[in-house]
């Protein structure tokens, strides 16, 4: 489809560029823009430039906050020796969403895959390591999907943490074994949280 | 499921406006906009404000264009006395690339639709009414969708057009083309069995 301007086009493109949105939505979704008025289309452009100049990444988990330490790492009435490693912010706010849960987390902000080329050092693990190595940690709950990327990255820090004897668990497997955690009810989430088992190689 | 940051559930309701985006999807595409660096998001909302800033509205025709005048009515190689009567921009892209039409458009930003509560005057029609009025105009070509909306609009066109005595026509409706004649509906068939066509080789 010829698209007639190029003010048009570069907006289609720059939708285009979003996970999911074909060239056809992202012409849609450009001409729904169009037809916002000029407070709108202010407010919605600046939403996005607030999103990457006023967000953190909590300095302690990885969090995503307003402020240099998250709500969860800042809050006193959590237990703070209990730490909950994610993949990612979407499952932080899923276990969130549980309220089975009073500890802190940890975000790997992804999980190790050779095929996409993601190894451990593109990951927030180290910080991780230095945390548990630095502070007094009764427990650690590896949460991640139980996918193939998530235990390879359940094995490579079971393996790293395993000089500083943590006391480390899992999700009892009450997550179905393929699907995604950010889409797991919160009943079965919750479950699987409260059912937790302790952490075997082949688990 | 609960988002930890104002900016961040700001950006998702931005996101969520948009036409077939619900929550979980406006999660994703943030998050997404969240990993692209800085002249990335610079470049994305830029083009939206440019949509809003620079495009025109082609004060002739109604179809967008980088200039207020657009690129298919400023072309003298174009038969400026057929006009082809749509209902969106998109319309005019489809039939662009059939590369099968070389006269004008109108487009009239929308159909009438009482349910809708959109009226006659919500729509480009005047300036259709007043360029048929003054200039020489040989074919109008009614191209809406075959929907209620589509026929209401085509009705109460015809009707404030017929003082001036064009010739209307419309777009064919019968059996697509590739498609099986036992899967089509009973009343496109039978349109199309009436309006059937004397046979030619390579038609």
């Amino acid at each position: 489809m010829k698209i007639p301007s190029k003010f048009l086009e570069n907006a289609v493109d720059q939708l285009g560029t979003l996970p999911g949105i074909g060239k056809r939505t992202a012409l849609r979704l450009t001409l729904h823009l169009l037809k916002k008025n000029e407070i709108e289309v202010m407010d919605f452009t600046q939403a996005i430039i607030d999103l990457k100049n006023k967000l953190f990444s909590c300095s302690s988990c990885g969090n995503i906050a307003d402020e240099p330490i998250c709500s969860i790492c800042i809050n006193p009435n959590r237990d703070h020796h209990t730490i909950c490693v994610v993949e990612d912010i979407r499952d932080v706010m899923a276990i969130e969403s549980t309220s089975a849960y009073k500890g802190i987390y940890h975000v790997l902000d992804g999980l190790i895959s050779p095929l996409d080329g993601v190894g451990p050092q593109d990951l927030n693990i180290q910080s991780l390591i230095d945390k548990i190595a630095r502070e007094k940690i009764t427990e650690i709950i590896f949460a991640l999907s139980p996918t193939m990327e998530g235990d390879t990255t359940n094995f490579y820090l079971f393996k790293k943490l395993q000089p500083y004897s943590p006391y480390i668990t899992t999700l009892s497997r009450g997550v179905a074994v393929g699907s995604e955690l950010q889409y797991t009810d919160e009943l079965t989430l919750g479950k699987s949280l409260l059912q937790r088992q302790v952490f075997k190689i082949n688990n």
